[in-house]
Order: structure tokens, then sequence, then C-alpha cells
């Protein structure tokens, strides 16, 4: 490919907030896309989510809408939605997580361009509200995380990030159908429709159907052998998805008389990932000696060149202070916030394309108006006087 | 938009094993795409993957490609090699996992078809291995799971989900890409790349470099107020991302009071996002009565009708329970598994598409060697009595 972005060309108009449809929208972005990121002036309810910057910036909104152009508009005035809604029919393609409201419902916008492609997110399917912490709570997750006591919920919202990136799946699906049909369409993506996929496609609701729901396990693989262990000086991760690897970690702690003599006393074979399973905590414990005993960098020395799958736990402090040399990442200047390293898109089609800033709230909205919509200089002047339209 | 499905029509070969290419595969085909997916005869490494059936077979490699059709050949040897690369030529997409082996590489690939539309799943951007546990224990994430102690994995493998739906919106701009100019492309994604630009999207990378890496908060919602509470006969996850909702929730339990006071005696502001976080452990005290006095229902009652996001935890048994009545799930017979209900695509165009089971390991080996490569019914069984081509 000659250009690094392959969406180049498309226009697609964002009515957001939160995380998972800018996180569809950005990638698109990253991707080649103009994504015109439309807010109610002054800025949508994600307009100063933590964490922030020392400036008081959001550094979660900055981080979500990387690339993308940002227009500002009333939206709880008629006038206001009309200009969000003439931008959507010109680009021909809106994400939104927005509830519909007077003239922005895909009907009323196909109704200005018949083959709009219009992508709604919702909470739940039948309409109702929910978010990443409520949807988790009902998924069975939490309830099979950690050790032991009450539920754990994840750190990372899980279900934004992950239904954010079927929105963008999704919307390139129904712009694929467009181009070779002519046909527009209407996709909606549900938040806890996402969660229960997720459960099914990986067989945690087959198991429970079946009889036998997930156990909870702390840090051990389900149906293999992986855990972590503590080091002399830190914590490392390690996980068996093969034969080779379950041979290659014996061989390369010396324990394999150990081991042997572990699997006869147990009737047991430890050649299958059944039998690891089964005995990770004799398993674990014979093998706990080997790291406890050893620093994190001896434990690399010692398992260098072998297929053993392994890392050291890190906390973000460290992960922060390594983000230098990898290519993902690039230095941008946030309006705002400041320079600081940002990750581009992990999607690379020859050369990475580097990390590009988010817009400032409203920045593009004169120039939007002018170039897609084709106001006149007074006419954006009025709608700026008026409040219709915002300032940078 | 008249058919259900928007990809009908697209062909790609998915030489894959595990859940990040698997799932961006199956996420195409159901949206439409016919998915041809190539194992070794006998099955790759995640043919016996837990979670099992009562017969024995994998759950897993059933939740994860279903809908796909299945052809086995040996890929240890070069005429079978040679066959899939006359299959990923034909097709014109190849999504995979696999390292490259001889004959299958995207540059080899290319050379036969190019326009040729190649997306590999790596590890490492370096090229080095890694797998979801050890992406994740380097990520930061489990440093800050969980309540105190070692560090918490996740029981969801997180990073192979969000990275198949990287994939699937990849391989779907290199297409878009395609059609319009006619021009093939190799796509890259690698599995830590996508941990950190998750990291980074979402401020825990820059917040990390402005001096202030995101502490540990157990069940706490970030720069919000959000837990969890215990109930009479349960446990319930409550989410305030607004101020409306604030409102409603102290509304709701009748602690408009209680909580005023507790803000004067603070000198706190809870009607800001941070004043509510900041005093996070004091208004969960005041609220936490009212929670632990009521059962699941009675709080249901008592939030009924407003703003305020809240769901009981369930266990993956409840949830399985639940199923039947949703709209996603349909009932599939799983050869070799049985009838059990299963999820669609969460992307709903229309009508919801019901789930389709996944194929016999080689189903259709015979069919696609005659129809796509056009092979004749003597060169076909000459192939699977070499052992070349696989029998189903």
């Amino acid at each position: 490919m000659d250009a690094l972005l392959p969406l180049a060309g498309m226009r697609i108009v964002e009515i957001s907030s939160f995380v998972a449809a800018p996180l569809g929208g950005m990638t698109l972005a990253q991707l080649g896309a103009e994504v015109i990121r439309v807010d109610p002036v002054g800025g949508g309810p994600d307009i100063d989510r933590w964490p922030l910057a020392p400036s008081g910036r959001s550094l979660y909104w900055a981080g979500l809408n990387k690339g993308k152009r940002s227009v500002t508009v009333d939206l709880r005035s008629a006038e206001g939605r009309g200009i969000a809604a003439r931008l959507a029919a010109e680009c021909g393609t809106v994400l939104t997580n927005a509830p519909p409201r007077g003239g922005l419902g895909p009907d009323e916008l196909a109704a200005l361009r018949p083959d709009l492609v219009h992508v709604q997110l919702l909470g739940r399917r039948d309409g109702g509200t929910a978010v990443d912490y409520t949807v988790n709570a009902a998924s069975g997750f939490p309830s099979v995380t950690g050790r032991d006591g009450a539920p754990v919920n994840h750190a990372l919202p899980v279900w934004d990030v992950v239904c954010g990136l079927y929105l963008a799946a999704g919307l390139l699906a129904a712009d694929r159908h467009r181009l070779r049909t002519g046909e527009g369409s209407s996709l909606r993506v549900a938040l806890d429709d996402v969660a229960l996929a997720t459960a099914g496609n990986l067989g945690y609701l087959a198991e429970a159907q079946f009889g036998t729901p997930r156990e909870r396990l702390g840090n051990h693989l389900f149906g293999e052998f992986g855990r972590d262990f503590g080091t002399a000086d830190g914590r490392v991760m390690v996980a068996v998805v093969t034969g080779r690897q379950w041979r290659d970690l014996v061989a390369a702690t010396g324990l394999r008389d150990v081991v042997e003599a572990l699997e006869r006393a147990l009737g047991a074979d430890f050649g299958t990932a059944g039998g690891r399973y089964r005995h990770r905590e004799a398993i674990g414990g014979v093998l706990a000696s080997w790291f406890g005993a050893r620093t994190c960098a001896e434990v690399e020395d010692g398992l260098r060149g072998t297929s053993v799958l392994w890392s050291r736990y890190r906390d973000f402090g460290e992960v922060a202070a390594e983000l230098d040399g990898r290519p993902l990442v690039g230095a941008i200047d946030q309006p705002g916030i400041g320079r600081h390293l940002a990750p581009g898109s992990p999607l690379v089609f020859g050369e990475q394309a580097p990390p590009v800033p988010a817009p400032a709230l409203g920045e593009h909205t004169a120039g939007i108006l002018r170039d897609v919509l084709g106001l006149a200089e007074d006419e954006i002047e009025d709608l700026r006087a008026r409040g219709v339209a915002g300032e940078p």
C-alpha cells in the first residue's frame, strides 16, 4: 500500500461520549478516516473525566479522541441539531452512543441521506441504560476473578474497549455493503450483548449449561499450567499452552527428575494439558522454589532461548518509564496538556503512523461549517454570536 | 439493508489458533463472510483446549469458530502448504497468527495474488512470543486490580479479545482500500502493542508520565463515585457517571440530609465528580447501610424509575440460567457436543442473525478443494489417501 492510511477519504460524524463510541471513532481516525466529533457547546459529559493532567484538562478525553476534528453546537436547540443532522447527511456515516434526539434519529437522518450508515451503541438491547461497571457485575467475570472474598472488578473497562472495536468493525462492514450495493444500513450494538457474546464465545456459558460453571482460580490459567510466582525481587507470570513449552520449562528449571517422580506418585500424565491443570498446585509447589530463589534477571537468564512464555509484572510507573523506543509510541504536544508520549494505532500498515493529538474542544467548528456545509463567514459568525455554534 | 449480513461475498482464509485470530475471523463470518479456517490434519494446538463438553470435545474451539468452514491439510509438507497458498490466493484475504512457514509468508502469497490482503497477528512487535497472560502481567493492569496483596490477573483473556476485534477492523479497512484502489496490503498487529495502546488511550500512561500513576482502588471507580455494596441477599455494583445520577442516588436512598451534612463537615463539594471521588470512603460508608438493609429486589424497587446505574453481581451459573429469551442467543446443535444456547453476533443489522454452529474439524475439506480450487474427485481422493488433505 502506498498510503499508510487505508481509510483516507472516509468521513464520519461521531456524536459520542465516554469510552466505547469515542474509541471506535478514534480507531477509524487512526486508519485515515476524517472523524468529526460533534459535542455540545462546552463539551459532553466526558470532557472533564479523570484522569486529569496537572493543567486540570482530561487525559482521558485527550487519549480517546486523538486525530479527530472537533465541532461544538448547541444540541439542545433544534437549530443546533439541524446543523449536526446536515453534517451527518453530508458525511454519510454516523457513530453515536447518544440517545436519539429530535432530528438525529437514524430514520430522520436516512430521510436526508438515503444511503446513510448509522451505528448506534446502546447500554442494553432493550433500550435500558448500562455502563461497563454494571454490565461487568452482571457478566459473571468478577465472581471468578481473584482468589477469594467478594467479586473483584476489572480495573480496565473491558466491555467499553471491546465494544468500541466491535463498533469500528461493524461500521466498516456496513460501509463495505454500501460501497458494493449503494444501500445504507442501521446497526445497533448493545454493551450488555457484547459481554454476553464474549462469555459465550470463550465457552463460559456453554460449560455452565453443561453443569460445570467456571470455578475461581486466582492467578492460575484454566485448563493448562500457568500461574504467577514470586521471585527474589518481584513477581512473574508463567504460562504453558503447548507440550513443547511444558517440556522446555521442566528442562530449563532442572526439575525433570522431581517432576517425573511427582507424576509417578500422583499417577498423573503431565504430558497433557488436563493433567497439568488438575495437578497445578503440586506442579506450582515444585516450581515455586526455583523462581523464588532467583531475581527476575536470573529467571530471564535461565529461560532464555527456550519456548517458555513468561513476563515480569510491571506497574504503570514502570510501563511509562519504558515507553521510549517502543515503535508504537510517539511524542505529541497535546493542547492544554503538554508534551507526552502517546500510542499510535496498533494496526500497522507498512510503517507505524505516528500518533496525532486530540483536537481542542470546538477547534474545527468554523472550518467544518465552512468546508463541509458551505456556510458563509457571516452565517458562521451569526451562529456563534447566538451560541448555536461554539467557539474553539 | 435487504440482507442481514453485510459481508456476503467476502472470502477469507484463516490459518489460526487460540483466541484472537479465530475471534477476528468469527466476527467476520457472523457478518456474512465465508471464512475458511485451515488447520493441520488432526487440528491445531487449540483443538482440545479447555473448557471441554461432557463428550470431551472443546467448547472453547466450538465457541470461537462458529459459522466457519473447516479445511485440514498437512501443513508440515510443501504440498499441503501449497494447497493452503492456492486457497489464500483464490480467496484474496488471509488472517493468521501462525509464524510464516515456507510458501505462506505475505510476500510469497502476494506473488500469487498481487492484491492480497494479509493480516498477521504477532505476540510482540519484535517477533518475540507472547500470550495474553504474559502481556497482561507486563501491562500494569494486574497491579491495580483487586484490593491488596499480589497482582490480580483478569479471568477474561482481555487482550486476546480486544486484539481479535482489532484484527477484524484492520482487515476490513485494508479490504476497503483494495475495493477503492485495487491495491493489496500487509497488516501487522502485535498483542503487546494492543495492550500498550489501550493503556495509553485510556490515560493510564499519560497520568503516570505526569507523575501520578493510578493507585489500586479495589472495586471503586476512578474519578467518580462507584463501588460494590453488600445487600441482605447478595451484592450489587453502583456507578455514578453524571451529576444527575448522583442526585437521583441521594434522593432515592432518602439520605439527602446526611449527605449534605457530610459535605459541610468535610468542606467538600459532592456536586463534582472529583469531590465525590475524593470522599468515596465517607460517601460509601453512608450508603452502605441503605444497601445492606435491603434485598436485591428491594434495591430494585427503591431505584426503579431513577437514572441510577446499578446491577446485581451474577455468577456464570446464573448467567447461563437466564439466557433463554435474550435476543442475542439461540439454540445450536454443535457436532460432537450437542444442543446448547450460544450467542450470535452483537452487531445487529435489522434483525438478530441466529448463531450458526462451528464446523466439525475438516468438514469442508473436499468441498472447498473441489469448489474453490477446482480439483477433481480423484485428485482429492489421492490427496486424502496420502494424508496431504484430511478427512472430516
